[in-house]
């Protein structure tokens, strides 16, 4: 839970649309003001698969990486991608209620 | 990724199903055999909104609690149940592909 005055955390920016070909890399791109105690998640929309918290990879899978670059911005690199990576993805904020952006 | 010879995780019984007052507690049972190296994790399926992985809170819920019995039962109990907390909880293995049972 938050506290009434407590500045809660917003996204910078939408995330971006992507058309690869098979065998290419991607990154999606999460930018979020205020963090503060709350950490940013990657999930797969459709599946629900729980893809990385923070910049614990969750995913067995070694195509994902996640990388933060020390400030307010947060990137997934799928790499070589396949035809099973298509769908959205969304970037979740655990705050309560939670807040994400697809 | 696993290996071609590995036992995988499997669920051993389904989730139930909750109908309750408000205010009164609930709680749902995960029950996998074969985790191995893998994690249980709960997501509210509509909302998508990661609650916990492994016995760790991601949610800032205070009313949630997960407990592990330290063999192959976990457990996610929500006390004093209100209305939002209506809708479908999954519980998630991070092998890939993800496993899951809602």
């Amino acid at each position: 839970m938050h506290e009434p005055d407590e500045i809660m955390p917003e996204f910078y920016a939408p995330l971006e649309n992507w058309t690869v070909t098979q065998g290419r890399d991607i990154y999606f791109t999460c930018t979020v003001n205020n963090l503060g105690k709350y950490k940013v998640a990657w999930i797969k929309s459709d599946s629900k698969a729980i893809l990385a918290i923070h910049t614990n990879l969750i995913a067995h899978n070694h195509r994902l990486t996640v990388t933060h670059n020390g400030h307010n911005t947060w990137k997934l690199n799928v790499i070589n991608v396949q035809k099973n990576d298509t769908g959205s993805y969304m970037c979740q904020i655990n705050t309560q209620p939670m807040i994400l952006q697809v």
